[in-house]
């Protein structure tokens, strides 16, 4: 059953804060901490089906919003952007190794690579 | 009445999709085009008091998606950060103007820049 395709816990993160304390824990134990149907279903004293559809419902409701926004297609589009941005940088350091060039050169390029990181950390 | 504190064209941008098609419509007139209440009224046949509160109904399911998905907070910061890499960019290529140095830097400092006002327009 677990939707492999489409990356949920992306979609959780994006638009986890829509759904309810209840559902959004469900997907978190499904998705995130790879728990089965049964498992939650013993953790949280609901019938396996009672487990299903729930999930089922949350998916829906995430599904829509991205179908409606497409956040997380945009932001795939950023962290595409980002690892190019990072590979220049690492190119410019490349060729000015060791500050051959100039050492400001070097430092710029560094400050490039980390911010870039810190992008993709957003 | 315009809400001038926070960027309303940016939550339209993000989140406007969750409205109906009309809500949509009012709030890129009285916000994007800059049309007064009375002349949306005019436009649309609803009355100036409709308008209002069609507005404000509208404007405030925006604030609420904003404060649960936090998504144009995050962009914001992504912006600044972005803002960072291009004057980094920019230094590299000015510090190796004329490719003193070496072309391929220089190259690799446009591509930069470019990216990042790729990732801007995002």
């Amino acid at each position: 059953m677990k939707n492999e395709n489409l990356d949920m816990s992306l979609l959780l993160d994006f638009y986890g804060e829509v759904l309810t304390y209840r559902q959004r824990e469900m997907l978190e134990l499904y998705y995130d901490d790879d728990l089965s149907l049964s498992e939650i279903s013993e953790q949280s004293g609901i019938t396996r089906q009672g487990v299903r559809d729930a999930i089922k419902r949350a998916e829906k409701q995430l599904f829509e919003m991205e179908s409606k926004l497409k956040l997380v297609e945009r932001f795939g589009r950023i962290r595409n952007i980002i690892g190019e941005i990072s590979q220049h940088a690492e190119n410019i350091y490349n060729i000015n190794r060791g500050g051959v060039c100039s050492e400001e050169i070097n430092r710029s390029a560094i400050r490039i690579a980390r911010l870039a990181e810190e992008l993709s950390a957003e």
